[in-house]
This record gives structure tokens, C-alpha cells and sequence, in this order.
């Protein structure tokens, strides 16, 4: 059945995304048929952020069953699930959600696989939301009163199904009435933050202070900011975090000063296979992003540029974790093994 | 006489400089005729750069004088001496060159006083030439061997006399083969590394990568780095160091990862009338240069931002300071007054 958030439509057999290429300038939605073009959307990053990623490659998959008919199967699905699964290599939601759909699949055919997974992809989606909204309240509860929030990239109802995972703790927070307002690193080289989490923030009327990349360091110091929440693509079993470039700078920025460094991830972020950071693949994108924004060159032609997309941040660096289940204060392997063990 | 470096040429009585706001795609220069353009292509970012704006500044004050002709004397100066010295606020060299010249005036007129006034622009000039290519000697020592330097925002010709402060010491340093290659960080907002250092450096046929000012953290943990070497716009009693925006996050970074931060400046940037850091004007700048790049936005207009041009450094995360006249290691208001006082 059709589930809408502010950068997926799903009508029910047909995903709509909306090109965060072009925000915050243009607001167009690209059709989705199948888990080629899926796929493409998000190498091409259409669509981003881990938790959009994953609900996006569900639903991707949905429609290719749909679109085999009657003789589709989990055999008849590998090449686009390994499509889907080669778009982008560091979110593990990526995989967790197609994981998940190969064992709804299991040995059904035709139209009960079909429906099988069109139902998990809604499910995949609507839990989403629900996750980033439990995630949230939890992680609100750790900011100081009358603080001023720091936060990188994008992690807003854009990146996700709903509300956002460090800014859906920014969003309550915000209407808790327990922050003053947010400083938005501007996140080169894709510029998430200038282009999509002040745009969520200026809809939301909550207030919001862009600043470059090299501004966190002199915020902190000046006392601007009072607490650092980043989101994160992979979290393996000792709570090393990758997320996107420049969050390993900030936290040793927020460490330097004394604050808190909140990461707000779903359970489906966690990847207990693999046991600390140094095993995460860090995906190198093309150092034309850095050469050039947005079609401009800043750079000479052809100057050598290295474009590392992530970086990992060390488990000792981090003061909590919030999933949808509740906070991991210093995380360490026997605190995620034991959050994961929970109910 | 006429002097030229890399973006400062001097015919004997007119000034044309190199506009860097078009750099790396365009070499376009600009003739200076008095004070007035001077301190507007200062204010402009035509010329960057503390040596740089203190040569300019210089020039502009002996072409006003020579425009005045015959009348002309200190007392008729004072306008145009302010003017210069309102074009930026946080670079100690505008300052100092200024107040050199008023000591050369004195009670000089005519054409004694333009004669005098041209003489000490151009050994403005010259010194600074020399006083880096000293520093790059000195500064070159402390650089481990094989090592991969990163450095931020550009000193190099085009920020100076000629050779360059910080990227004198990277210059000098390949020159002996006692470095690999460099790492620039872009700088936004202005993007002087990926404009200005990166071009320089390939000029030059020294490897240089270009990352985003995000990665820093990233290229230290993973080994890519060996010290880190930036300039000074202004270097208090105590050691303080102001300097491009984004170098106080270097300075944290390179001490969490035990890495050499070496900051290198000519004399001229010392203020010791200043006592610490916490005294020094920060030049605030317009929002609009975080909201666009080189004139294509990337935010939402009208998103609030906050544009610092510059950050301090205490000096505790200082490893050494290379002046003309030597190296202070681990610089505190002793070793910065031993220094000034020493021959």
C-alpha cells in the first residue's frame, strides 16, 4: 500500500525518489521500476543516506519480482539482488535489507513471493520511521538543556523513512524544547549539510547556522556548541563507527573540548560480523567531486585528488550510541553484544 | 626598481597584481595606481596572503604618496594610511607595514619623502623574498625524512614576496629530497588549496593531492601524513597563532596523532603587544561566501551562516615556530621574547 516520507513515494507497486542532486534548488522525483534503475539511483546518489539506501534497494527488489511475474523466484532474483548490492559498499543497510528480503523470499514463487516482498519492503520503510522516531526521544534525553547541537552530513527525514536519525534526535530534541538551535557543517565534498539538512531545518522552521567543514574546531572552542550527533553507515561489534567524511574529525574536536559525541544508527546499522573498523571498505569516490562543485572546477585540471567518501571513528571516541532500542553509553564489544541480546 | 614575484609585480612607480580570485582557470592582473585600489584589492581577496597584504599595502602607500607630488607629507598620508590599514583586520603584516613606512616618513616631504617611501616598499619586499627563503631552509630540517606533509590554505609565491612561508618550507624541503609529496587541504570557504597551492605545487612539479579539508583526520590515522605545516596571520606574546580558518582543527588533530604542527612566518607577523590569542581580532566575513561557491549557491537562500575567516591556535599545540631568524620549539611568552630579543 502507498507509503510517503519526504524523499520516497511508494504507490504501492511504483518508487518515486526525490533527486537530491538537485536540492535545494529544484525539487524533482525520478520514477523507479526495477532494481537496475534502483541501483543506479543509488550509485548515483539520487538517493542517500544508509537508512534511504536500504529502503530504496528493498523496494527495488520488490518491483523486479513484480516485474518477472509468474515465474520469479530467489534464484531468478541473484543478478539484481547482486545489482543492488554493488551500488554502494559501506552501508550495511544496503545488505541488511536485502538479507532480509532473501529470507522472506525463501523458496516462494510467483505471485505469493511477489506479494512477500512488496510487503517487507513496506514493512522495511514504516519500521524505519518508527525506529528514527523511538531513536529520537532516547537520544534527545542525552543533550544538555539549552544546548546548541553540531551535526554533519545529512541524517533527516531525507536519508531515512521519516524524521531522521541524528536530526530525528535534533527534531526532538527541538520540540522538547531542550535545544536552542543547530550548527550544520556544510559537509564537502557533496555538501549535505549545505544543501539538504539546512533545507529540512529551514522547513522545520528550527534554527539552524551553516558553517564550513573548518569552522567546528573554532565553535567548539568558543563554546558555540554543546554536544556533537552524527548518524552512521556501519557500526561493527566494538562500536567503531563509519560514517561520512570529516565525522572522525569532529570527534576528536568534540573530545579535545570535553563534549558529548552522540551516534544515532538503527539496529540494522550494527554489523556484529565484522569485528572493528579497520575491516570496514571505505568507498573512494571520484576525485573529480573534489576538483569540481557542482559542475564548477575549483581545482586545476587534472590535479591529483584524493576523495575518500567515509572515515571511521574509533568506539573510545564515541559517548553513546542510540538505536531504536536504547542508548550504548562508551560503547565496547561486551555493551553491543549485550544491546544486541536484548529485547 | 622594478621586483616581480609570482603575483606582485613592481615597475618602479606602478603596481600590477595578479587577481586570485581567478585562479587556477584565469591569470589575469590588475594595475594598482594609489591607496584606494590597493586597500580595495586587498579587501577583495585580489591579493591574499599576510606578506602579500603587507607588500601591497606598502606599494599603495608610496604610489599615494608619489600622486601627491610635491606637497606631500606624512600628515597629508593619514587618510590613506587609514584606508589601508581598514582593508582586513586580522593579518599583523598590513599593520606593520604601515607603521614601518610612517617611521620611514617621518618629517620627510616631497620627494625626499616619495623616494624614501618607494625605497622601503621594495625592501619590503625583497626581505620577505629572503626571509623565506630562510625559513624554508629552517623549517625543512624539522621535516621527517621521506615524510608526506599536509598543509592548509596557500602560502606560498602568491601569498608572499616570493617562495612562500609555510610551502617555502615544502619547497625547500623536495628541493633537498627530504619529502614525498604534499597533502593540500581545499580551505573553504575560499578554496585557496584547491585553487592557489595545488596550482603552485604542480607548477612547480611537486606531487601534491588535493582533499577535502574533511579528510584530514582520515590521511593522519591512516598513516598518509607525517607533520602538518601551515602559516600565521598574527602571532601573539605567548605563542598564540591566528591563521586561516580550519587550522585550529589541524593543530587538534596533529597532537591527537602525535604529528609535528609547525606554523612558519616571518618576523613581521609577530605581535607582542598582543598577550594571547584571546585578543585577537577575528575577521568575520558574509555568509554568502558559505552559501555559494564561486557564485553558484549550494544552500538555501537566505540560510543563516556563520563565515569566520580565521581560527587561533593555542600555542601549546604548536610543535615549532620558524621565523627568518630561527626556530622556537614549543614557543610560550619566554621563548617569543628570547626570540624578538636575539640578533
Amino acid at each position: 500500500m502507498p507509503i510517503e516520507s519526504a524523499a520516497i513515494r511508494w504507490s504501492g507497486d511504483r518508487l518515486a525518489l526525490l533527486d537530491q542532486r538537485a536540492l535545494p534548488h529544484e525539487s524533482r522525483w525520478l520514477t523507479i521500476s526495477d532494481a537496475r534503475s534502483a541501483a543506479d539511483a543509488i550509485r548515483d546518489m539520487v538517493v542517500r543516506g544508509a537508512p534511504a539506501i536500504g529502503i530504496t534497494a528493498a523496494y527495488g527488489l520488490a518491483m523486479e519480482a513484480a516485474n518477472q511475474g509468474d515465474n520469479v523466484s530467489l534464484a531468478s532474483l541473484k543478478n539484481a539482488i547482486a545489482t543492488l548490492a554493488a551500488s554502494r559498499p559501506t552501508a550495511v543497510n544496503l545488505f541488511w535489507a536485502l538479507e532480509r528480503l532473501e529470507r522472506v523470499a525463501g523458496t516462494l514463487t510467483g505471485t505469493a513471493l511477489v506479494e512477500a516482498l512488496n510487503a517487507d519492503a513496506e514493512a522495511i520503510h514504516r519500521e524505519d520511521l518508527a525506529a528514527n522516531q523511538r531513536m529520537g526521544e532516547l537520544g534527545a534525553a542525552l543533550l544538555p538543556q539549552d544546548s546548541v547541537v553540531y551535526t554533519h552530513c545529512n541524517t533527516g527525514a531525507l536519508a531515512t523513512g521519516g524524521h531522521g536519525t541524528a536530526l530525528g534526535i535534533v527534531r526532538s530534541a527541538w520540540q522538547q524544547g531542550r535545544i536552542r538551535g543547530v550548527v550544520a557543517g556544510e559537509t564537502r565534498p557533496w555538501l549535505q549539510g549545505a544543501r539538504l539538512t539546512s533545507w529540512e531545518l529551514l522547513n522545520d522552521n528550527i534554527p539552524v547556522t551553516l558553517v564550513a567543514d573548518s569552522a567546528a574546531g573554532l565553535m567548539m572552542q568558543q563554546g558555540k556548541v554543546q554536544a556533537v550527533v552524527v548518524g552512521a553507515d556501519r557500526i561493527t561489534a566494538n562500536g567503531d563507527t563509519a560514517n561520512k567524511i570529516g565525522t572522525y574529525n569532529l570527534a576528536v574536536l568534540a573530545r579535545h573540548h570535553g563534549l558529548p559525541f552522540i551516534v544515532a544508527a538503527p539496529l540494522s546499522t550494527l554489523d556484529p560480523a565484522l569485528d572493528n573498523g579497520s575491516l570496514i571498505e571505505i568507498e573512494e569516490r571520484d576525485g573529480a567531486e573534489v576538483r569540481s562543485i557542482q559542475g564548477k572546477a575549483v581545482a586545476p585540471a587534472g590535479c591529483p585528488a584524493y576523495n575518500p567518501a567515509f572515515d571511521v571513528t574509533p568506539a573510545a571516541l564515541i559517548t553513546a550510541i542510540v538505536t531504536e532500542r536504547g542508548v550504548i553509553e562508551n560503547p565496547d564489544c561486551e555493551r553491543i553484544a549485550a544491546h544486541l541480546a536484548s529485547v
